[in-house]
């Protein structure tokens, strides 16, 4: 039946591999722990859509397309206005405003993919700040792209750690195979429609619980356990109360997820230069105590460390409010999305599946009968 | 390999069967011959989302349901403002209009559905008069949905006959299997999102030229014939030049698509009660002489009528331009798209594919060297 069409091939990608097995996830002919922690993230940007890593002249020229792509139509901050006066999730209000990216635009595949990419950052920390009641600041080009998301934000130039963090977290979640919201994109674009159009199906595939965008509640974990003496007792009473702990398993992945040890390590250099490695700690001990229980009360299941759990505390550390750890997953995601999309109008035919039918047939029809009067 | 996932099973349905050998299309039981022609666009709403036909009171009350859905946020009416403004198409304003059906209302699957539904009719009939330099009309509610639609559009009450032609149309192009819209939906629905952004993603979809929705090059060629004589001479000079007969074939359909039939029958009575056939008549003509060409020169290819054919024909008689095909196949198609999300989030879980990783693997990352100075 291929339900769900899990372990079903529905097209080839030179984009991004995942070993579930070996927990390997190679993008673009880079291991992730290779590639993400030292590369920018306009390097990426330029390996996804040209299938090499750029000379430094490429890369400041593809920096430079990008940067010049990062205003928005007023129409667009228009519509955050509207969302932040009814408080509307800031993941909603990406999903309303992205699709204002076509506007007074001709389509163009590849303009289409970078201006998403370049916006992202700029409609969701516009959409932030608007909904705390304040301005939000200007468009700049003299930032890098995880930098310019973090002075979005917060209205102030991050520092190179902060800006390294979170650059390294993007690099991390920017593609993962076919994930619902890439074959959202692909399935969308494969009727030759508009890229800036896949990429608002994507948008609302990723906001949907079961995407595994959801690191909120692992972070949630550490702090309920508060102390590191305090994780046996605490995670003891969530499996005796039949709780899934968040931050661990995964659909694809049987060992532990490679992003896992990528995000750990961009956490660990973070909160070492803050000079705060407490929360650090604390949920290494957290996550070991975790392992240890659910290897002894789950052994079939293997599950094991999942992206979520250090993905919440990196981002924590970088001073993101959970709120926003989806939307910041669509700043780094976008950028798969568009690329997949450009791979799929390359190289790719209609996805057109079947479905089984398991309704009546032969019925007929009679118009209803009037009301008795 | 599954490529385009032809042949391959996506998720179960009770909505609708396709039966591409025999030419066969049942919705929710019942054939589209004996459902389209007949039952009311709520009536078949109701099918879709009870499975079963309603009573009369059950119908009454339903239409009411949807009938005071009709109206739409003031910012969505902006957006249409700005999109009237650079004169986007028409799919385009509405593809970034509906997202915003989501403002100021809280998520739930049926409630999200039947307001899309309602909604549509309102959102294209006001764009279409905004384009045209034309004041949208009010929106009432003493209207059934077709000829609300041409309300909308017009700005008149439609005659009985003009109103059951529509009907008709959107009747029968209500659902169609898991064709890429409809998939699309179902797979950001799978995610547990909200049915606005699975509707917002199948609209993308549904703009692209090669999911089917453009039936005005169809109309062209009878326009182009212009009296039955020259039918032969004008196909003849097509076929020879290598040109594609636009609607005929269709990825699904080894024969005539009963889709066709439906449409020819409605645009048959329309034009008769019109008083004017000569239109009718020569696309039959059309029909009749690309039929007998295609089978001579193409025997192998099993070319046949498709939907898109007698669609033109049919939505020309109503008075709609041909800008307004793809948008009318859309407030037709939204009912399946709605129904297929609400099935999807009971019975299905998350559509997650494989993909085959054919890029390198292996390489080495390392910093781009500084450009000569």
């Amino acid at each position: 039946m291929g339900e769900g069409l899990e372990g079903i091939v529905a097209a080839a990608t030179r984009l991004s591999h995942v070993d579930g097995e070996a927990g390997q996830l190679t993008l673009a002919g880079y291991a992730v722990e290779d590639l993400a922690p030292h590369a920018s993230f306009e390097e990426v940007a330029y390996l996804f859509f040209k299938g090499r890593l750029p000379s430094a002249g490429e890369l400041d020229a593809f920096a430079c397309e990008l940067s010049a792509r990062r205003a928005v139509p007023h129409a667009l901050m228009e519509v955050l206005r509207e969302c932040a006066a009814v408080q509307a999730a800031p993941m909603d209000a990406l999903r309303m405003a992205a699709p204002l990216l076509s506007l007074g635009r001709e389509e163009e595949p590849l303009d289409d993919a970078l201006t998403a990419i370049a916006a992202f950052p700029t409609i969701v920390g516009a959409y932030w700040r608007l909904r705390h009641g304040l301005a939000p600041v200007e468009v700049r080009s003299d930032l890098g792209h995880a930098a310019y998301y973090l002075y979005q934000l917060t209205g102030a130039d991050p520092s190179a750690e902060r800006a390294r963090g979170l650059e390294t977290y993007l690099n991390t979640v920017c593609d993962h195979g076919f994930n619902a919201s890439t074959f959202a994109a692909r399935v969308i674009v494969s009727t030759r429609t508009d890229v800036i159009s896949a990429i608002t199906g994507a948008l609302g595939a990723l906001k949907g619980p079961l995407h595994g965008g959801a690191p909120g509640p692992a972070l949630d974990m550490v702090f309920e356990v508060g102390s590191a003496e305090r994780a046996e007792a605490v995670i003891v009473a969530k499996l005796d109360r039949g709780e899934r702990l968040m931050g661990f398993g995964h659909r694809v992945y049987r060992v532990r997820d490679p992003r896992a040890d990528v995000l750990a390590g961009a956490a660990e250099r973070f909160y070492s230069a803050g000079g705060d490695r407490k929360l650090y700690e604390l949920a290494q001990s957290v996550e070991a105590t975790a392992l240890r229980l659910l290897r002894e009360r789950k052994p079939e299941r293997r599950l094991d460390t999942n992206v979520e759990f250090y993905t919440a505390l990196l981002l924590h550390g970088l001073g993101l409010s959970t709120e926003l750890f989806t939307p910041t997953f669509a700043v780094g995601r976008v950028l798969g999305w568009s690329a997949h999309c450009l791979e799929q109008l390359r190289d790719g035919r209609l996805i057109r599946p079947q479905s089984a039918y398991t309704g009546p047939t032969g019925l007929q029809y009679h118009a209803p009968a009037a009301a008795a009067s």
